[in-house]
């Protein structure tokens, strides 16, 4: 059984602003190295899947975009959604284009704008999570929490299946305080990274019985895959599938799910305030991406520059982004609150700003 | 006798940094109003004095801009200061100038760079201290303090001359918070706001007095005063008049001096925290120049665009400021450091941003 690897990078947050924008979505972005997110995901393949076995989705304002970036992958391997459907209808199309290609495959799905600094322990963990997988389980990579998140959701660990996984006892969604310091403590729970493995005949049928709306557009699409009828078969068909995610449709749902604990540097890079995560800062732990950035006497800050001056005076734990045709200025504990400019820009119109 | 205004703009600070520049000092900004400072200044004077009486002293090079500014003015009365000197040699030069036009001058030096809100009141006062003057004594306005500012020198009343007038009994340096406090609760100091009046005549005495290298230098130029052996001489004796500030030079040794007080809501406009001295706040205490600032939950903040969007979220007296080919973040009570950037730039060579 071989392992495909599918990138989903239908993403369109905000929470970048000003760097990112409709055209150019964080997955687009160089925001943890000299490469965007994307490119760096299938990087660290490496040598688990070759390019002509790792597939992308993503809409199809990016498609042309993930081409440019990912050249080597061909050009049928990134999949487009006619219309963005959440992660279970993305995923769905994905396990039955390569089904039909190899019946046996197992899928690796991996979220397309996350870090992670231990690739070598990244590749030992999803490994060993396709060999779980292949017994016939839904597999997802449980991330060891290093704080008491309040953004994620987390997977509860239940029974042992060998040294490695474990069978999923629930997905808890994101928890209070409290309840992450708890979760935490407890060493029981993980964080859901959005990673999963599986064979492609148990996602169909899992699809087919959590999710029969779906199940019965994959089944209608099925006869054509790879003919000239498949593109406008997809474009009618797909918009009927329900938009829901591949964790509240599937996941949490399904009976035989296992989870494989990993360690290996994870970070979601979900906002600006997470760089510090992903970026070396310098001594007063500031954080400065990009050129132009002239920092008196400032700490924990986060910078973004585009060249030109910028200049951060008496600063302390604040924001700064200069994306050139667009400014941001905000608090690292308040940087999710970007999209109230988001969401401004689009009440004035200025939908190229977006 | 006739009032000559003399608008001095010969400076060059870099407190409004990126706004101002070494080509575009301070006066040529549009601070408090929609018109440069300058241009306001010159505005202020109403009908107290007709442009062909009116003198502007700057720079080479700032004349240019400071006569497309002012077409109104003959561009003789433009004088050019060949180096800087401070403002004792440039108020010598224009009362040279003035005086061959006009023996019985009465000059009226006024800083090209401050705002004044209420008009009337200060054409009253003005009025008053060219009438002061006219008996023969330096004139100096002081302006009535609202707080216990520490950035200003203070001027102390002596004897009243009579229910407008005083005598000066000193020039203090700007105080220590707790002197201040004492000051602004006596009622007996005002603001030295660098508002003088005086014949042409009492100051070249003065000058010959206190100052007596600048004398000379004015003395030697004086045959050359209209004819066109003025330019090259004033280049070649002005650099050797010393750098000094009427202040120093000649007010605070003098002994016939006068003070007016004035009460016309001045602001010295001093850096980008005194915006809200002169421009009016939204509800939330922001003051909000240019086009394209999107504000979201920010109180006391003063933000100036440039037309692209700017996010400001969550900022608590914060100056936030887009030049367009340039960006500064700093908080408004350390808007002052903004000459740190300055310097950085200037270090690192980018003479273009300073």
């Amino acid at each position: 059984m071989t392992l495909y690897p599918v990138v989903m990078a239908g993403g369109s947050g905000t929470r970048f602003w000003p760097l990112s924008r409709r055209a150019r979505p964080k997955q687009f972005l160089a925001l943890a190295t000299r490469k965007p997110l994307v490119v760096e995901t299938v990087a660290r393949l490496g040598r688990l899947a070759a390019p002509g076995r790792t597939y992308v989705v993503c809409g199809p304002a990016h498609a042309r975009g993930i081409r440019r970036l990912l050249p080597r992958l061909p050009a049928a391997n990134v999949l487009v959604e006619p219309v963005a459907r959440n992660t279970a209808p993305a995923i769905g199309l994905a396990t039955l284009e390569i089904q039909a290609r190899d019946p046996d495959a197992i899928l690796a799905v991996l979220p397309s704008d996350h870090h992670v600094a231990d690739v070598a322990g990244f590749q030992r963990v999803l490994r060993r999570a396709a060999e779980v997988a292949r017994a016939g389980p839904l597999v997802t990579i449980g991330i060891r929490p290093t704080r008491p998140e309040t953004g994620y959701g987390y997977i509860q660990l239940g029974e042992p299946i060998d040294e490695t996984a474990y069978r999923v006892k629930a997905f808890v969604e994101k928890p209070d305080a409290p309840t992450a310091a708890h979760y935490l403590a407890s060493g029981d729970y993980l964080w859901n990274g959005g990673i999963f493995v599986f064979t492609a005949r148990a996602m169909r049928a899992a699809i087919d019985r959590h999710l029969p709306e779906l199940g019965k557009v994959l089944a209608a699409l099925e006869s054509t895959v790879g003919t000239r009828r498949h593109a406008a078969a997809l474009k009618r068909l797909f918009p009927r599938a329900p938009a829901v995610s591949i964790d509240y449709g599937v996941m949490e749902k399904a009976r035989d799910i296992a989870v494989v604990p990993g360690d290996f540097g994870w970070s979601d890079v979900g906002s600006f305030a997470a760089l510090p995560e992903v970026r070396p800062a310098d001594a007063a732990g500031n954080v400065v991406v990009g050129e132009g950035a002239i920092l008196v006497d400032s700490t924990g800050c986060v910078v973004v520059g585009s060249g030109r001056p910028l200049g951060v005076v008496g600063l302390r734990e604040m924001v700064v982004v200069d994306a050139a045709d667009a400014v941001l200025v905000v608090p690292r504990d308040r940087s999710q609150d970007v999209r109230a400019v988001v969401q401004a820009l689009r009440t004035r119109g200025f939908r190229k700003f977006e």
